[in-house]
């Protein structure tokens, strides 16, 4: 059975390392595929956008170990829930599990709260992604019914973005998370502009982003307009991306993760 | 069977965790080995270097799935080989496999033309990667047959690039790649310099790169000769590398993958 | 049975999927699991405290191959060694295995001198992490007896560092390493400090660290504290970390791994 793990831990950590021990102890059959550990540390919103562009791509029964801000001394509960399409989540319920939620079907959700799962250790230490979150995938993995986590949970807690809006004249979206270059990722499909009539490749577009607002090319690639400039074209996954030829757009644009990202299109 | 994976895509990118599930979904019994994805973006010449030094260590009936500017979009095939000692490669077909070619003698080369192989996702977006080599490299280690991929194509493609050459008074080659530190990694085997007669530890040596001269150390150890002082030194895969003690050979040098390099010896 | 791989070789090298490569041709049922590659290349101190911080996290018979600093063309040994609790290790003798063997009772140590277990490979360069540590490991892996890999040693090489020291009015340790984030690791329990009676929250407490004096908050986050200023916490490994808000506490305190860390705690 599939785990697919993903934190903020960074892999010099030996975090990750810890908690694929404790998951082999509790289930060796288990096979953990990284998703990534270079989320930016307590980022939920990034982390909220990867989980969604790469979930679908795990096949059913996947159990997803998401670690990411998860508010040790808080009220923050850890939770583990079920969905129509057949995989379970375990993460801390800050809202990364938003756009999973708002996209399949939520079937039940428990409060990880049986501590007959958790990892022991003494001298005690409390680091919740070994003693909680891996232990409890772990038994997940292993066909433990959701009913043995502990008590029912009505609802998940679902964090504010900006949803993807396509209206006469501008696309509106987020800026969901970065990449290591620089480059901005939206939250918007890439083929809302591809497919806009009378668009044409080095067009410029101007782009609003936190209020300012900046003219963009539209260009198939980075190497296709001036050094220096701003393009916005399709990642690989998808969405568009906006990015700097030969430069880094997050720190030109002094862009943070969340910001409103606004297209005002050809009239 | 084991899928030896390389990309550029970076270990901050969610896409290696979703080419594993896919390759999972096809072979839960593939066992997949990352060989790295920290290869510089687009640099076929880094990650032909990388999988000419890295294969030989595989065990026979590996499957090389490596995913370095694929070039969606434009004209470029991708492929799937065999060799004589019993590899398979999975890649663009973009020179990344000259190295592997010249050494190995190369049985069958197809295309990766049969859409039934492929993934398919909807919303449909394009991610080679995940679509189109990940899935075949999976296939291909369950045991299908080439045949099965698509059509016989005659030949690769191969990339120029400055063969090793030992002459009389020089010995001649290429940066292949820089490591993380900037160290200058070359295409030259260590023992052409060991067994050079009359050269000894700390002689210096006039060096040509890119047009440019240097006078380096000959030396063992990178704390041997003189902060910010340039050596040579064969590393541990058994080439030379040029490094500043304590510095960054790449910036210090203005060093570009490819470029020519050419020692010259003591008469 | 588990492999636990740390090694400094950074993850762009390729060199960690070599050893897999050969680990799985000498036992295909070995399961490796990263604990980090990204210790600073020779820092042997480095390894030694993660090695110690995460050992216990993992089943007994997990064999730990850690390749740091291992002198190739020194008189440094290569050892293997089985510990009271049913470890494994794997290793150069250069100090890295001393907060182990002192936690835990070494019970056999072997000098890996049996060429017969060794990696071949024509032409022959020499990278001792694949030629000598990961295939003595995979056998170990496959239940080989130490026996089998050379001459019995009487001990091994013990590392010179700052035992952690609570006294009336002060608590003595050293740095252990930092993040990737600059943030200064101790090896000092941070129950230590806590437990401290008399000690609140955003007191100020001065620390010397290298001979000189710095006060700093002891606060429970990082966003408590002003900008820029220092504060001692709790991390989620157990043990107290020096950081800046906002900053790199590293470069700020031009601190090295090793250096003498003390605490004055409040009469």
């Amino acid at each position: 059975m599939l785990i697919a793990f993903l934190s903020d831990w960074g892999l010099k950590s030996y975090y990750v390392g810890v908690c694929k021990a404790v998951i082999h102890s509790i289930n060796p059959e288990a096979k953990v595929i990284d998703l990534t550990h270079e989320i930016e540390p307590f980022c939920v919103r990034e982390a909220m956008h990867v989980l969604y562009r790469a979930y679908r791509d795990f096949p059913p029964r996947t159990v997803f170990l998401t670690v990411v801000d998860h508010g040790v001394g808080t009220e923050r509960k850890a939770i583990a829930f079920s969905t129509q399409s057949g995989y379970f989540f375990v993460g801390p319920d800050n809202g990364l599990f938003t756009l999973v939620a708002e996209e399949d079907t939520i079937l039940e959700i428990r409060e990880l709260a049986n501590a007959d799962l958790f990892y022991k250790k003494q001298p005690s230490t409390s680091f919740h992604g070994r003693d909680i979150f891996a232990p409890c995938a772990a038994f997940l993995s292993k066909g433990m019914p959701l009913e043995n986590f502990g008590p029912l949970l009505p609802e998940i807690t679902l964090l504010d973005y900006q949803k993807p809006r396509l209206e006469k004249g501008k696309i509106t979206g987020e800026i969901a998370f970065f990449d290591r270059f620089g480059n901005i990722e939206t939250n918007i499909p890439e083929t809302w502009l591809f497919t806009q009539k009378g668009l044409k490749f080095y067009q410029k577009l101007p782009i609003y982003i936190s209020g300012e607002i900046y003219t963009v090319h539209y260009a198939p690639t980075y190497g296709s307009i001036p050094q220096g400039e701003i393009l916005i074209h399709g990642d690989s996954s998808g969405f568009l991306e906006i990015a700097v030829n030969q430069g880094n757009a997050r720190e030109r644009l002094k862009a943070e993760a969340g910001a409103k990202v606004q297209i005002h299109l050809p009239q």
